[in-house]
């Protein structure tokens, strides 16, 4: 088969990143990405509708992983966390969302391709 | 905050089905999307890149989540499933797109509200 879609492997997706592919991480990322100064605990929470706990673990993988810095300081005897993306993280994501929208772009030919009439295939 | 980057949950998307969402998943799905009758487990593995386990574990998800079906039969003494979304999978499938879209839009918009310079917001 010589046909585009019949190549090995033109479905396994690699640029996926499973750490950036977690939901939850994804909707971090996206919320920062946006935010070069970057974000507060608290208001990442709010806009990524997660609670301490997940939003904590997450940040935890995401720092790992050298995506994203944490920096705590206190301000009004109040500790406070500031999130932003690292520039090898800014690289990363970038190279992760080409990946979905191939992903995104598959998905639509291949909808087109089921929905089309059948024709042979010299027409 | 009145902004819409601002609102609760605005990157908390929902619409992102577990089930669908992970990555070897997602490539059998895109990869049944353009055949409505379905295609056989040797080639499903080879346009997904897949190993026979873990092509077989992803699919009884798939399956025992209603989104594919599998049919298994006999042809010149070998065993040959073909597996085919269903109409409720492609339904559900093409809400994860959808949602899978506004992650795409959300982070070029982000993107770009990054990399602008920065103005007066009444300006």
């Amino acid at each position: 088969m010589s046909r585009r879609e019949a190549e090995e492997g033109r479905y396994a997706y690699e640029g996926l990143d499973r750490v950036i592919h977690e939901k939850a991480r994804l909707g971090v990322l996206v919320a920062l990405l946006a935010r070069p100064r970057g974000l507060p605990f608290s208001e990442l929470k709010r806009l990524c509708g997660l609670t301490d706990g997940n939003l904590s673990r997450h940040l935890a993988v995401l720092q790992e992983d050298g995506l994203i810095a944490m920096d705590k300081r206190l301000e009004a005897n109040r500790s406070l966390t500031t999130c932003r993306l690292t520039s090898s993280g800014r690289k990363r994501f970038s190279d992760y969302l080409a990946a979905l929208e191939r992903v995104v772009k598959d998905a639509k030919e291949a909808s087109a391709a089921a929905s089309a009439p059948s024709r042979p295939s010299a027409a």
